[in-house]
């Protein structure tokens, strides 16, 4: 009660200035001050642990010490902040690591596109890319797909609450069938016969873009076998793969690219979030040299060269060295997905579903907002996780890879805390 | 020559592995170091005038003291870098000051909206919320428009080069002639037929959306007393008005809002590049109470807590609790006219034509690619300054906002050699 | 009130089983049984003069009797009615006939394409031929054009009321100012503007579509002048010019093509409603053989072959074999003009305004709802004439051409004695 | 080669004014004269069996005796041919006729609106109203539909050719698989999914638009079970469901509505082709009274009122006054049924599928072109039969259905004779 008073007067600013469409400051009503690694405290001093990582931007935590040294050291040099595409140290340095450690290792030839600092940017520049290579108007996204809230973006977003909210209706895309979306149905045998029957009435499209994990869509991880076959399906209609590893990037299931222990090797790649290293907006495009054909400027932006988010990226790359992160977030995942496991087992009443893959895993629940419960429970007890899928159904994991097995045991303790508080009501 | 060839190898790295795309490292072949206030350097040492600001990101110069120490300060803290939409002490405060120094004694009520840190991002947000409000789905924009590069905000630009980068075409939107569009010809007169006549073939739009000093478009200013016509053909039928104040806003033509002379109320407002203050991706859309009509997340993204800019940004109002900028500006804006109209009387084979307000304006110059080459004249020379307009053809001058009158005359100095240059070949 | 009582009964059929969409019964509650020339009579056995003709269609009267004998002679001998596109003695005598007495003495080559029986189906199918040739996506049109009710049709069709019906939004499609749109405003200057300006906002489009009068916009004659004007913007920019003469074709103006006295050629025709001759069923579309692009099949229909009206049609193709029934129309049109600038001047209450070119005129009437009226109580005095424009403000005059001066006069005394029965109201 | 000769100089007026898109006169290369019942001849002489029917708008043959004396009647009385949607009589008689020998004694209830005379303007009207009714904008069809060509219905029409004719995109639509599309799939499982999740990337949509048979689209007969499953989903979201029984209706399948033998009872149905009883243009929207939420012209067009035809469909009613047509359908059914089975059993390389219901069948036969060259074989032999389905793998059989037996077994054996030697090529 007292609380919820002095919470009210906390949040005053938010409440009476701000946008009604602010969301997360209502689920976590608090202001946060201070953080490191995957520990966050607010203002009255409160510890939380960290469980949503900046909705997967902060794969390597908050506030890396040698990122933060970088930062300050760039700042006091009065080195130029904001440059757009003009060349600087930082992207340069960027562009040279990024080639040697992420892409030559994996045998992997793209061109480096900055096309604005966010998710949506990179979603847009390859829609826009792939559109003008092929000549097609139509792209092919997946049911419960999330790529960006822009129109370009949206269009092939599927959340219809998200759609509707574009105010106009969204064209030039077609929605299929995601891994497993119909029981006992095969989406692959539907996309194949919709592509190659002339009188489906889905024209041969210019891209199809995917996520190998669906992160807002309700952590649904396809399986490896089933990108595979879209892959083969590109290759078969001459159609442009893009992978848009936004949020399943950046090392979340394991590997750098989400992708990779499917074996393809998609025509474009979309990264943000977690690529600017800290959390600081940040986005890239990768296009295969091949289909690199655009103009000078046809697609551009104020903010493309943010250099603060270079030097942390670049910093960054540093942990894809070795294959030491890989291993490790390998071994959380296990402890994650054992966990989860655990509770669909010993919580019937859940009527839980374990779902994704790596550090990005989520347990379905059925019953109408039993999963934010879940959430607003773990909260209190001092762990920041969120819901996602179409009906917030899923309570989503996404912990920042660098957690320690103590903080993760730690975290999943009050989530399993949060679940016997909610079941006993 | 030589200098052709360093040249060369010093972009190397971006010619190899940064997409085709890029384009202000063609026409400034360089790498920048530092900057610091209204200069910049390259790594060869090389001291340059800067008359480009970022595109408008940079309206306070580069690496503002006060600015970078609040930076610093923060980052050695561990403060919360990256927060999406939750409570954060840096949001509270500029929501807090935004109100109080800028709002309030302008008399002016709005909801603050942090759409995503990038111009399109406040652009596709107001444009969502117009036709949210009003149940229409076009929007009415102008000839020589620049509102963004993803498709909601491509839709209402412009530029036939820009628009067909779209891949698809663009919909529910109806170009208007901008004022002084066509020769002797009233646009207004023009705008009211097409509304008022119910066969015009022009539906009623949600909404008109309005930069009043196009900057992309060629520097075109609005006269005020267009900008007040516009104004009333929304009230008289019931249109919302959007200004895009993304480049001539936060004090870029003397006034914080580029509207305030105009002496109008407009119901949405999108600011986005200097909103930062040391050019750190943020963008806000100011949106009238009654209007504010958000479910919440119905719009989102990733990077809409970048505390950093909102540090810095908050930093940047200081200058606006006294009148003194706007009035150093409207000094610098005289200076900068004066020169302008010189060139167009002394420099006949121009043809040039002064264009503009405030410190934003340029030249536009008759004759393909003349205003390119004097621009590659002036870089040579140490001078940061680039082309704008449908064919490139307007040298645009947008100094930080900072300059003193000494760096002002030397970079005017600068400019008219590059013009005696280029015609004198 | 008696009348209206019976009337009730006589009509009870339409409204109980007939859909709400139903007009023209409203307007005229009764039912027509014979018809004949220039009149028509209801089962009543009340004569009304038809100033109407079939809202264009029958503009060589009601059943003359070559057509009927020719019609009854086909039927009588088995002659095949329907036939898709199949050869026909009735489309190969109509194709031959209408090379030889309509295009070659006008020195027009056009191949010919029977597209579907209504004036809708032609403008569809120009528009597609259009966008097939040129590539391009969108089409220019202008305000207060009508050219049909099916969706490709209605994107080119001005009157929001109409377009509104469509359920969705129309794209493609731009409307630009008809001639003398905007008071002292040049809608040449305009179209120019926008089509020569590479930041206009609209794209170089397919096609421009045109009526050289439109009707059901408000009996607006554009200056042959400016029709002349149009042509060499289209010419210029590589433009296809499409002039629909569903309404004003087949000698509604004075010559067999509308736009036959401002001397030009354009790319593809549309025509419709009295190329049945007898208001059959049938259109055709008139493409330059360099554009008759098709693929067989690529525009079909099931009633392309309607072979009585190819029997009417062709009969009909005698009246063009002199010049008589052009004079006739002249002279005609000059009795029906100065009949309406009597108005104009003695009627000053109408605030009246003379529009329209050859047996295509009407009166356009300030004041909400008079121009019904003055039709409202003309049909009670036995003239069948009705409304168009925007607003319904104008009366619209297309008695059939082959009426003779009597059957004008006769009419036009109907028409004033119900003005001044409306105006003493 | 003698014939190839006389054939080329027959069909010269055809190749040499009439428009490329031209296409049955090139797949039946004469001219055809005189027709009755189901026999057809050509200006040589030459008789040939009717199998193709109009493309189904000749439901009851060829100048049936009783409407050629009723047509003749009415034009040598002068009755009005052309009348909009004016009141006439036989507009009067066809309405009351209708609701008396087909409405009323189905138990079915709907307004009848005359959406201008052919195919697509009753779809279109259809979509149109769906729209209006439920403010919603998207309209599910399936795949291998065809419902017309003007934009509208070709946006709801799913053959890959077809709609690229458009020439611009089509929007507002999703195609979903229709009974028994992909091998071991449910479609009703897929539909159903789409619908119920919110993530789907599918709206709600308008209305779902059916044909009961496909005949375009490869004469696919969708199960009743599944019709009914069809009409089960639009109840549960309150879809509206638009029967398209334009080819299907008016007995060809059996019954006067294809849907009878499904139980169903759909909101609007779509009848053209043989409503008009002669093959004159004609077309028919019914609309439960409760979604004939029209304005007055709100949708409209020039040739609604096609008297002659109102007269003949009036006549063909007569057919349904007892059940005799039906039974005899069935009969006839039953005998190209069992045909076409033994073609698939005895021609094992025709790879033959049985196709349809009633007289709506057909035989699928693998291999490029097949199908074609026996339609070709049998037009040579006398038998007019054309092929439908993306492929144009489909022979399709649409004879009269008031064929006698004799002349269906002369029919079926001219086809099974131009197998063989297509066979024995």
């Amino acid at each position: 009660m007292t609380t919820a008073v002095l919470s009210d007067k906390k949040m005053k600013t938010f409440e009476e200035i701000e946008s009604a469409v602010r969301s997360y400051s209502r689920g976590w009503p608090t202001i946060f001050e201070k953080a490191k690694g995957y520990k966050m405290w607010d203002t009255d001093g409160k510890e939380y642990i960290d469980f949503f990582a900046g909705a997967g931007a902060l794969n390597y935590g908050h506030n890396d010490e040698a990122m933060q040294e970088k930062l300050i050291e760039y700042i006091k040099n009065d080195g130029i902040l904001h440059s757009l595409d003009m060349g600087t140290n930082p992207r340069k340095e960027f562009l040279e690591r990024f080639k040697e450690v992420i892409l030559k290792p994996r045998d992997l030839d793209y061109k480096i596109m900055f096309p604005g600092p966010t998710g949506t940017n990179t979603v847009e520049s390859a829609l826009k890319i792939a559109r003008k290579v092929t000549g097609r108007d139509s792209v092919i996204s997946f049911t419960n797909a999330f790529h960006g809230m822009t129109i370009g973006s949206l269009s092939v977003t599927a959340n219809s609450f998200k759609r509707h909210g574009a105010g106009v209706p969204l064209h030039h895309t077609v929605s299929m069938p995601f891994d497993d979306y119909v029981e006992d149905q095969s989406s692959i045998a539907y996309l194949e016969k919709f592509l190659e029957d002339s009188g489906s009435g889905v024209a041969l499209p210019a891209a199809i873009i995917l996520e190998t994990v669906q992160g807002e869509g309700g952590m649904n991880a396809a399986r490896l076998d089933w990108v595979k076959q879209i892959e083969s399906i590109c290759k078969r209609w001459d159609i442009l793969l893009i992978i848009d590893d936004v949020q399943a990037g950046c090392g979340r299931t394991g590997t750098f690219f989400s992708f990779e222990p499917a074996g393809i090797n998609p025509d474009i790649v979309c990264l943000s979030k977690s690529i600017g290293g800290a959390g600081l907006p940040m986005a890239i495009t990768l296009i295969k040299p091949e289909y690199d054909q655009w103009e000078p400027g046809e697609h551009n932006g104020t903010f493309r060269g943010n250099n603060l988010a270079f030097i942390a990226a670049t910093e960054a790359l540093t942990n894809w060295e070795t294959d030491d992160l890989s291993k490790a977030i390998q071994e959380k995942a296990s402890i994650l997905s054992d966990a989860i496991k655990g509770w669909v087992k010993n919580y019937p009443a859940l009527k839980g579903e374990a779902r994704g893959r790596g550090l990005m895993q989520g347990i379905a629940i059925e019953g109408e907002g039993i999963a934010d419960e879940i959430c607003a429970e773990a909260f209190n007890r001092g762990l920041i996780v969120e819901t996602s899928g179409p009906n917030d159904e899923v309570v989503k994991f996404l912990p920042p890879l660098i957690i320690d097995n103590d903080g993760l045991k730690k975290g999943l303790q009050i989530l399993e805390d949060s679940i016997k508080q909610v079941l006993a009501k």
